[in-house]
């Protein structure tokens, strides 16, 4: 065991995660800095626990530009009875609080991508402490665990639910089935190349069922797709048994991303014009995107093109692009 | 006749207006700073002339994050042939161009909004001087002028080109002949209730035809919005004679906005659930979006309501909204 | 009549200050910038209406680091019973709020000092659009303004309540009347050297009555320090008319600052040892301060001296000086 | 015996601590950054050696904008005279120098927080390579060791001299005789509840007699302050045998700090209203401070009472506090 | 009579200019800001009086990243002896301070280029308060004028001292027999053609005899060119007959630059190799710099090359150079 | 073997080091952040390979701010031709692109000094992610290495190519040849004191030959450095067999850096005036540098002299410079 499991969270919640009904609370984690030496940053969360059944863990801002999930979660938090629960929903809407006051992907603090952040630290910057608060407290408790994301401000998605695949296939096909019950539009089915320091990883190591999204991006949310966020997460929870009701079943398309084909990069800097929408087919060699030299008028652009047939999945989201950004994502 | 009419622009053309061509260059203005005690800012310009026409001058990047436009032109400045020319063509794709190359509404330089910094100064900031420019020398070289427009970064439109309405009804009409030419999806009569300081009104002050547009924004184009300001352009370029063959033209909706109503401001700052979206058709009192306050869960959210019936034509674009921001414009 | 007079402000308020009875509304100023195209500054104000009598102007924020107003007036705008005034009571408790938000002096928009922007302009800064609209509107309707100060982050003051001396000496009169009923601990008469673009200038040249305070500093306030100005402003209330009651008279020491000499800066920077504290009496030729280079140990402070006979009634803040500071102001 | 134990420290002292006399030089580590490739900061320091006796270790800006240390430690180092020394002084006026001359808490270089930064690292960030020249270095020399605190910018305390209960309690008891030799107006016996990083746990845990204190704060100092403060290391030592003289022993009052309900934290943003004031005797229940909403006018505030009967011995220091902070400290 | 006349200057000197003597003080220029409300920038300044003879105004730092001027003016103050004086002599090593403090060309608290800020203004910004204490109280006391530049941080020039071809021609041979005396190893016969703004202008406007320099740049000094600085400001004081001896009369070659094709711009951004060194001869079409694109390696550079013979008399020095830079300077 | 061996390295390159021919590409190396969620960082890369021979391994922009490399290697990049090569080049002109772009020294994502990061880590910063690259898939795949220095913006050399005093005497014979062979105007012998981190070390400790070089400095390069970098790496190219021709012998001077005393460091700040220039004789006891105190005229300037007989080998090159610099360098 190493020194650090030893050391206890400096996070200390202000609610009781054992105890009955409805309790919103934070999760307060001492930050002492220059401008409030004895400061916290507090997380907001809520805990609803009634009679007997699983516990359903939700987080949204695990990036602190991605908006379905906090809208979803800030309004079930609100909304949802305890007595209309059976077991238990840990509802932490905003997991990276100080990226989300931000508006941006990682914290403004560390910079801390909350996602590349575990398992963690006790002893190491804001974000690894919030990341080992959920591996140690918080996904200890929990029998499923919905993480919400989005394209945040750089990038674009057509809206899905996903599961890995996973080397357990019980584990597995619980995950697809919790996918399918979500009912976004589009459902993933996506193998992680490279998953060191995901929370995606930490919460299936430990054999959790883990769903997670992608539902818009650039920074917004419309009306359309915080609907789909709203009605999945009650889907969810009445797929586990924790909220009473029938599943809102709507139609999804399966898609897939196969392997490092998908992603077409950019080498130059310029201006986008895009020549396909998201949910757009395309087939191999197509134009994808043209990026514009800025520096003067008359050069020819550069023409991104796909790499194989598929439909546009993901795009790069502001109107200027750089160099080595991924331009678009071809998903089948 | 004041001090500064007598005072020549500092900025100087690397083309020449009056030679017949496709000519590529700058406008070089001179601005000393810290990182470069003799440098220049350097705005991209075209210049297309041949046989006998009017002039178009067509802008894009008046706000530096709004991207239809500086794709269209820098398209237009690629492919537009001399040849195809009748009477000339000036073509600025990023009129402020340091706030272009920053990404930002605003110049990073002076925190210029150019289209409150007509007529501009000689003597002035960078963004002044770029106005001055453009009120001295190229608006008088103009017979009609085209300004591209979209929402940039935080602000979100249904496409539409307008024109204003003005006391000149000669002109007015002329104008709404080239929003109809135009083709947006929909159309615009615009009542400018404080136009001091827009590139707009200097225009239509020297009694040019003056046509700009919203076609989209949040920091982005897509495929569909490119193309809007792609056909549009060159049918304000056929309609004008300048460009030959056949007016694409398309359906569009015509919009008002009557007075300041359809204007709804967010009194708070929070997470903003849109209940509607672009386009969709709203009632006076239904609820437009409601604004969660963030630093708890379970507090009630905010609800901003219409104050007429109408369309959703503009909404506030991030997904967190301050407030004193304008959450939504309901077109009629 | 000069341009800006015809021009209107571009400030709305969201309250009728003619309505009877007490409303919480907002100064709405827009303001476009990167990070909201339309966004405003929201600067609260409460305005409260009743019988007959005079209007007293009630301000604190004018710097955005000194806290004695601020709490006096926010803790007054909800506690104050529209049944209980005789005339109108408008509060503004943050005058400059987006340096109020900031906790800095200035704006953090257009670093503007309120108290030297007056009278404003409309097509101004934001600082200067504030100024404005206090004196084109707001300050024609008062009869009495009352304008908090303390010595914000980098001053500390004795609490004083002050006047001017005016060239009217029936304004005068009125004006020392007004600080003697305030009843702070202390009392000046001050002789504005250098008095441009000053609120109090503003006001006085209309012919207000105006009076204003120093309260303590370092950009805090005590419970001692809230308690005068909580006193003082119902105090000046009460002596105008407008609310009921006994004025809570309290001793006051009057103090002089007769000229320049009252002043001792720092010509070096370091680290400031103060000899004495505020309110300590000192003789002409005694040390005030000793200040400390920091560079190296061993080193000679430099000593800083009275000009004068008096008493210590404020002194530069922080721990360490800069050269060309104000470090203590004796008066008598 | 770890890695890093075997590396040299980077620092190199220009002072000789085995020299008899007075000198005064710098502690030097070599910093290469952008604005100096082969630069290095420079931490002044001054040891004093004469005779027999044992050695001190004084300190002051651990945190870098707490002043009383620094004040009497430079007073010291220039006015000590080694003909009046048995044994040795070691004098740090500014330990983490680079924040004492930012004036913040933290190191402005890394944000490290030196007190948190224990034991340190050769091959470190600045602040961690400063701490391990005192854990390696300078603590290995001494006997007896004061650090001098205050609240800093964000915290006021009542002024206190402190040591730790101990488990070695002839450490402990030495320790408490320091605190009574140093003459504040308050002594504290504290239970430090997370020791790690601290340099007072690096010098305890060598078995040396480690004190510190809290002498004010607001990131400032007074006349009386720096009083406390100059008599207080003087009486240290003549207590130690290292300087000759009487101690000017003073009435103090013992104070404790049991248990985490002495700390009341905000949960909410706002202007901070005391109702209480340094050394005032309060109740459980009563009200410490009324926190008010900023946003607009007529909210009601949000009480924090106290959890225990006591004297309020810390408060949060600036106008406006954040969620999160700590806003009040009660002792016994 | 404009109304700015009217207005005293803000700045106070801590020097009394008719004093016999030499005296080393402060011109005081109150500047309230963020960190100190009652601040001010203090501009060292020595006067250094004797019997009868004119007033050499002699600055530096004009620009604050340019280095001979101040290295010989704060040695000349320090050595210059009143009784070798006969005349006045007014040194302000570091004219715009806050920029010579910040090592920058402009001034960090408004950006201002203090060479574009004549005639200034009392109630403008800190740059434009100093340039107008320079333009209503120093300019007017000075018979000859000497303002040292260098080519800053991002240029370097071939030493020289230089004055302008003026209309007054009996003004203009005066001027360049100055210069003549100075005695650098260039010197130039400047006709300015944007004059507007600049120091030297307003000093010739006055009917002064103004000489400025160039005498190397990059933001450094070399022992040669700090020499060529000291030495030529001794010329210049005994050619006015205010210091006794001879001068050192130096070989000195005249250059010229009769027009606009002097000057090379860049249209491109990249990393420069320059072809030529400052000196070189080069011929009408010679290569001077190649600019390579960095963004990737095997693209062909961009050729730059002069538009005239001469020598390369002033070249960009950052080893990268942005769009709109000028490379280089090219002499007769 | 530990663990972050066993992770492979996050860079991918888009040129395959095994195949004939000149290739142009990058190494990329993904980088999410908050204005790119999908980025990377993207270092140009050249390989050219033909034939049987050695692979040489050149780098520049270790350092960002330093040219010579950069010019040297991006020319060669675009003009050596596969048919030239036997053997293999790799070609890094900016091996710390990031810093490179930003013209500084160090990273501007991480500040990551390049040269101190070795051996690196695979889940390290930005900087850390391209040591560890070179460390284990660059250097293993090289036999002679040249990573080419300056002195950057704060640091001037005399130009020299050198080498380590290394114990495998045969590794450091052929080092010294290659010095030899590169025809620098001056050559060194460097014993390294402190190896830590170092690139050199990362390379010498795998066998292989490695040179550097010190070519001039201030964050420019003249046409006479860049030429000495382009002949040199072509000599090196040659003595290696890699390319053919004869190689350009140069007259070298020999320097050697003995120890401490070498170098000479301010301890206080100011105004930097140089009595020596680069490669003059200077004797034990010379004054090197005189620094002037900036707040006030008429101090006395701090002296800085040599502490043994030599030459001026480099200088801290800016204006001002700041205590704890280095502000020269003698060598023998």
């Amino acid at each position: 065991m190493s020194d650090k499991d030893l050391r206890p969270s400096p996070v200390s919640a202000t609610v009781d995660f054992d105890a009955v009904g409805s309790q919103h609370g934070f999760l307060r984690l001492p930050y002492s800095r220059d401008d409030s030496a004895w400061g916290s940053v507090m997380i907001p969360v809520t805990v609803i626990k009634n009679g007997t059944g699983p516990t359903v863990l939700l987080s949204g801002g695990n990036h602190g530009d991605e908006y379905e999930g906090p809208i979803a979660l800030f309004d079930l938090a609100r909304t949802l009875k305890a007595e209309d629960v059976k077991g238990r929903v840990i509802i932490v809407p905003a997991m990276n609080y100080p990226a989300f006051a931000a508006e941006t992907r990682t914290s403004p603090i560390d910079k801390g991508n909350m996602n590349r952040s575990f398992p963690g630290r006790p002893d190491g910057t804001v974000t690894q402490k919030i990341a080992d608060y959920f591996q140690r407290t918080l996904l200890p408790l929990a029998d499923i665990v919905l993480d919400f994301h989005s394209g945040g401000k750089t990038l674009d998605f057509l809206p899905f639910c996903a599961a890995h695949i996973l080397l357990d296939k019980e584990q597995e096909k619980k995950g697809f089935e919790f996918v399918e019950a979500f009912g976004a539009p589009y459902s993933m089915r996506m193998l992680e190349i490279d998953a060191v320091g995901m929370y995606d990883t930490a919460a299936e190591e430990m054999g959790k069922i883990f769903i997670t999204t992608e539902l818009g991006g650039g920074g917004t949310a419309t009306a359309r797709s915080a609907a789909i966020a709203k009605r999945g997460v009650m889907n969810v929870l009445k797929h586990a048994g924790v909220a009473t009701g029938k599943i809102e079943r709507q139609p999804t398309q399966w898609l897939d991303m196969p392997d490092g084909d998908c992603f077409i990069f950019s080498e130059s800097a310029g201006l986008a014009e895009f020549a396909v929408d998201l949910g757009d087919a395309v087939k191999k060699g197509d134009v994808i995107a043209r990026i514009y030299p800025v520096g003067r008028t008359g050069e020819t652009p550069l023409e991104l093109r796909s790499k194989m047939d598929g439909i546009l999945t993901a795009r790069h989201f502001p109107g200027l692009i750089k160099a080595g950004d991924c331009a678009a994502v071809i998903a089948q």
